[in-house]
Parts: C-alpha cells; structure tokens; sequence
C-alpha cells in the first residue's frame, strides 16, 4: 500500500517483512524459498548445501570494530552457520561509484580477504560493476555462500516447542549504536565497537556439544539478530513455530555505553542491530551444557539464557521487566527503527 | 594508477581487467579463482558444481527486448551455461533506491520469476535493502547461480588449440545498441531490441551433438560476449590459452541496423555487448556438425563459423576484413567502449 519505496522496506521490521511477501515470495514461491529461515538448504547428490546472500549498502565504509568487507563476509558466513553449515565458498560481487578512491577499495579488499581465511571460505568468483556519480554510495557488496551441513541437524524457525529455552551470545546493540554513533557525529560512544565477527565456530561448539549430549536436534533454530534485532527475530521463530515466547530483561546484556546511548536517541536496544551474535532456541535438557560451552568460546563469553517458549499466548513475544512488570515486545513497522544498513 | 574509480573500471576492456586483477584477484587469490572463467566449479562431495555472480545496474529498467530483471536472471544463467552447468538454484540480492515506484519493482519481479522458469532455475534465497534517494539508482539486482556438471565436459579459456575453430551464435550487438539508443533516446533504432536469452538450451543441444560425436572434450571452451563484446573475450581466450585466432569479417553477423547505428555512434559491433549470444572454440572434428544442431535451435538459428585458432602470432586476434586487409583486433583500454552497463 505503499506506491513508493520508504526506507522503513528495508529496516527489517513489519515493513521489510511484508514487502518481501508481497513483492517477492507471492511471486517467486516455491518451498524451499518458503522456509524463510536466514539461508536456502538445498538437497543435491545426496548432500545438503547451505545457499544464502547478502547486499552490504552500510555508511560509513570504516568504522570501529570493522569495515563494510568484514561485514560481507562475516554476515554470509553467519547466515551460513546459522543452519549449522560449515563455510566452504564465497562469490563477491561489487557495485562501485565513480570517483571512489582505489585505496578505499583495496582496504576494503584486504579485510574481506583477511576474514575470508579467518573464517576458512574461499572467495572463487565475483563481479566488478561501476555506476555513474550519484547513481550509487562509494561501495555496495553482495556476497553470496554456499555451506555444507554434514550433521543430522533439523533446524528451522518452525520448530520451537513449549518448554524450550532461549539463549543469547552476548552484549546486545553494540553494532547499530557504533554504525549511528559514526553517522551521526555522536560522542558519546567513543570505546564502543561493532561486533562484527564469524560466528561459525562457536555454532560448531554448540552443534558438538549437543552432539555429545546425543541430542542434535535438541538445537530447535538459530539467527543471527541482524537488522531488525533480537525482538524481530524472536517475533519471527514465535510466529513460524507459533508459539509464545517469555523473556527476562534482567538476564539480557546490554553495556552501559549501548543502553546511555538508546536512552538519547530514543531507541530500544531489542531493536538495534548486531552483526555477531547469535540467538538459538534449545531443548531445556542441553540449555545448560551449551551455555557452558558457549562461554568458554571467545564470541560467547556473556552468553545467556534469556527466556523460555511458552504455549500462550502463540504468536508473541512477552517480556518481564527488570522492575517486576511484563510487557509485550511487538515487531515494530520499520520507520520507527534505526536505520544502520 | 588511478587514484579513483572510473567508469572505464566497469566497461569490460583492458582497465576492467586490471582492476579486477591488482585489486581482487592478487588479494583473493586461489586456485579457483585464479582460473578466471566466467564461473567457478567446486567440487564437493564427488559432484561438480558451478557457481557465477553479477551484479545488473542497467538504465533504463526496462527497453525493447527485456528489463533488469530478465538480464539478472538469464545473465547469470548464462555464465552457468558457459562450462556445461545445468542450472538449478538462484539467489537474488535488491538494492532499492527509496522512491523506486513499488508497481515497477513489481514488473521487474515478475520478469525475474518467467525468466526463472523458462530457464528451469529456482530462486531459493533473497535480500533486500533500501538506500537513501540519490545513493542508488532505481534497483540494483544482484544474482547467484549453482548449476552442476554432470557430464564429463573440460571447458576453460585455456584449452583452444591450433586447428580449433570459433564459432559465434548469431547477430551481435543488439543488446549493446539497443541500451545505447534508448539511453541517448536515439530514434534510428525503432525495431531493435535486445537479444537477452537464456542460452543453457542452446549449450545443452550442444554437449548433445558432441557427445554423438563422441568428443565432448572437442568443445573447448564457451564464453558469453557481454560487455567486452566478442573482440575481448575472443582476446581473453587466445591470451589464457596462448595461441592466435584469425577472424573472417565476413562471416560476424551484424544486423543493418546495429551496422548503422555504430556507423553514426562510432564504434565498432566487435566491442558491442551482447546478452543472448555465445562464442565456442572447438576441435574441427566436431564443428560443422555442431553449426547444423545449433541451427536448428531457436537462439541459434545465425550460428556461424567466424574463425579459427593459429599458432602464431600467440595471443593475438587478427581479422580478415571485408574487403581483404587483416587487421589487428585487439583489447579496447575502457574509455572508449560503449558503457551499456
Ligand atoms: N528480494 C527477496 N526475494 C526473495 N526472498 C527474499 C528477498 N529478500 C529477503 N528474502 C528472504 O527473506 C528472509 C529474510 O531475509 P533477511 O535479509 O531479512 O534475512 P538475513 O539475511 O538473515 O538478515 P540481514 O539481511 O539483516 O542480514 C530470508 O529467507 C530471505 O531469503
Ligand atoms: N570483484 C571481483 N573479485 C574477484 N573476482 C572477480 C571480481 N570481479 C570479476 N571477477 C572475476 O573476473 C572474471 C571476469 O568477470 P566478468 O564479470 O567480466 O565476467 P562475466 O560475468 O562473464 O561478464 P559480465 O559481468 O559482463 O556478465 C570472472 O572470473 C570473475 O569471477
Ligand atoms: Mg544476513
Ligand atoms: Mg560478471
Ligand atoms: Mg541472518
Ligand atoms: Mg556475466
Ligand atoms: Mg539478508
Ligand atoms: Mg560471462
């Protein structure tokens, strides 16, 4: 109902989730783009390979913590992890404005060769456009994985059951509150950082630790809490499953700087990117194990069990205040949400 | 040596190249990679699998012949093609510029999904972001395709020989001029429209007839002429696989329009991109009988012999003119070829 693109279809709330439907699914549809989860699991010869893309459009290219070609390659490599697919090759295809400097370029170059090997992908192939003065923003990236899942894992956003619990890796909003920080000449953020990173590795602590408790499928689903953050994601698995969901405020981590920062720029930090953690939703009889394990792994040292699947009320995200309170974490319709992509 | 980006970078001549090589390549660096063809092929798990990206930036959306998002679809396609690959899987990355009227994203979709279809490919995962208007253009379309080898071809631009022959399949520079006179609203070119095609039927019928001819090995390597046109990717081939090729003139089809409109632009049709077209060296053996099947074919109903592959001088593309001279057709710098992309 919007004759117009707005910047909301793109912020990863209500509003890029209905321009996806309506626009593209309706049309596309088949089952397995129909799966919605963060990759494509195909099935060829017998295998299953994880297929998944991402365009990177972030401004400004540099910031703390990372750089628009860590964020390519990271942010496939973990829409790959996420189904529990180890990395193997990487396409990159890249949009360039005229009168973008060389130097830029190769340093952008040089750090997703350097978390390409950190991560063990293998860029094989890619794509070199240039687009007129003003037709563009410096650089665009796409980057596009192809994984392989060699363990019996079943995980989809599908398949949280009442009594499940919830974890979380670690702090919250770190990566949106730096990316507005930046753009917006703010202050008051001078040591925080994104927390851009691989987060393959730790999803193989977690699927190993599962396996060695004999239960891999007790590991129900996995996002990464990009755009829309940790509430959209949530609202996405409780809806998909259709169950309920509750959260504890108090065991979600969230730094000082980030939650100062929320504070006066009016934002909610359920609702701020991330670019390096991960939320999984887990049978209650491995929670604690891979809680364990997760905190031994450097990516999931704050790792938490932040709330529990629940029967009622389906569809919904209910949280219980660090005061005592309960109130609903809704999805919110995308022109409300900070924009950081 | 440029300090920055220009858009000769983006043309598909010498300076493409070279971006592509000091930039990407010496930093990526692998074995797949560096074999430079117009697709990877990963072996996994005993299968070959292709696997091509690019990035469509074209203005205007839509022109006579097709839109952006019938090229992303077939272009992609296309470079599986191009080493044998049955296409099987597609993702799709949008940038959409804020303002893009939705019902002309709507357009472009549907084209995607008819073009999807006719090419037998699926599209399984996707993305979408928006940019603020005046750091885009419109919509960007990024595609990736997976296709696999199952047969036992041996296609690479290094493999033609002394003796092998080039064969072109059909008219060149439709797509080329046809951007060009809808973008500088020339008006000579009424009935020209793009050759844009999915060529994987084209190449299938190919394999078919070398495989009668029990010399599937005898096609030696295929290549779509896109934005280089077919001089630079002839070029690229008699480089990599370093031996000469001689071209008669007489035998390139070039439409009278396309002849004309490069008359009054002044370029040259060898330098014209092209989207529904392939070139193939291939063993003398096997080369008429493959003109009569593509004959046959809808997309290949022009095929022609236009040249063949010499000893010497190595890396080198000569041509035999029209009217009986031999010229040297050689790798354009960027600044002079048509920007059609
Ligand atoms: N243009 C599109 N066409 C088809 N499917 C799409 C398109 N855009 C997104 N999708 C699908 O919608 C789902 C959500 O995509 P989204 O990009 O929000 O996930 P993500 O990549 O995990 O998040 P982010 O892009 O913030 O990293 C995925 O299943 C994806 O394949
Ligand atoms: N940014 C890049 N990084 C790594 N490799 C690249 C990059 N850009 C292009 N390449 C590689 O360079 C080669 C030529 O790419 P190019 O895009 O010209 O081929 P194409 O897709 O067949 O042509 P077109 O893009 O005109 O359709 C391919 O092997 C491709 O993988
Ligand atoms: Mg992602
Ligand atoms: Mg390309
Ligand atoms: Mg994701
Ligand atoms: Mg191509
Ligand atoms: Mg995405
Ligand atoms: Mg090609």
């Amino acid at each position: 109902d919007h004759p117009n693109i707005v910047m909301g279809h793109g912020s990863g709330g209500k509003l890029s989730a209905e321009l996806i439907d309506k626009i593209f699914v309706q049309r596309f549809r088949n089952p397995i783009l129909d799966r919605m989860d963060d990759q494509a699991v195909l099935e060829i010869g017998g295998m299953r390979l994880a297929f998944t893309t991402d365009s990177f459009v972030v401004t400004p290219l540099f910031f703390p913590g990372g750089d628009i070609g860590h964020l390519a390659v990271n942010g496939t490599v973990n829409d790959l992890a996420m189904c529990g697919a180890r990395p193997l090759y990487l396409s990159a295809a890249f949009i360039l404005e005229e009168g973008l400097p060389t130097q830029d370029l190769a340093r952008v170059v040089e750090s997703m060769r350097d978390a390409a090997n950190a991560a063990n992908i293998q860029l094989v192939t890619g794509d070199t456009k240039v687009v007129n003065r003003g037709k563009g923003d410096k650089v665009f990236i796409t980057t596009t994985g192809i994984g392989i899942v060699d363990r019996p894992t079943e995980m989809s956003a599908d398949r949280a059951q009442p009594g499940d619990k919830v974890i979380l890796s670690g702090f919250i909003g770190d990566h949106g509150i730096t990316i507005l920080s930046q753009r917006e000449h703010l202050e008051f953020e001078s040591d925080l950082k994104s927390d851009c990173a691989p987060l393959h590795s730790l999803v193989e602590a977690m699927l190993n630790e599962a396996e060695a408790n004999g239960n891999i499928k007790g590991i129900r689903c996995m996002r990464d809490p990009t755009r829309g953050g940790v509430a959209t994601v949530l609202n996405e698995i409780a809806r998909k499953s259709h169950v309920g969901m509750r959260l504890h405020e108090s065991s979600i981590p969230v730094r000082e700087s980030v939650r100062g920062a929320c504070e006066v720029l009016g934002l909610d930090p359920l609702y701020v990117a991330n670019e390096g953690k991960l939320l999984a939703v887990v049978a209650p009889q491995i929670a604690d194990q891979l809680i364990v394990r997760m905190r031994k792994h450097p990516l999931g040292t704050e790792s938490q069990i932040i709330g529990e699947i629940t029967g009622q009320p389906r569809d919904m995200v209910l949280m219980k205040t660090s005061i005592g309170g309960t109130r609903v974490v809704d999805v919110l319709f995308g022109e409300q949400m900070p924009r950081i992509c």
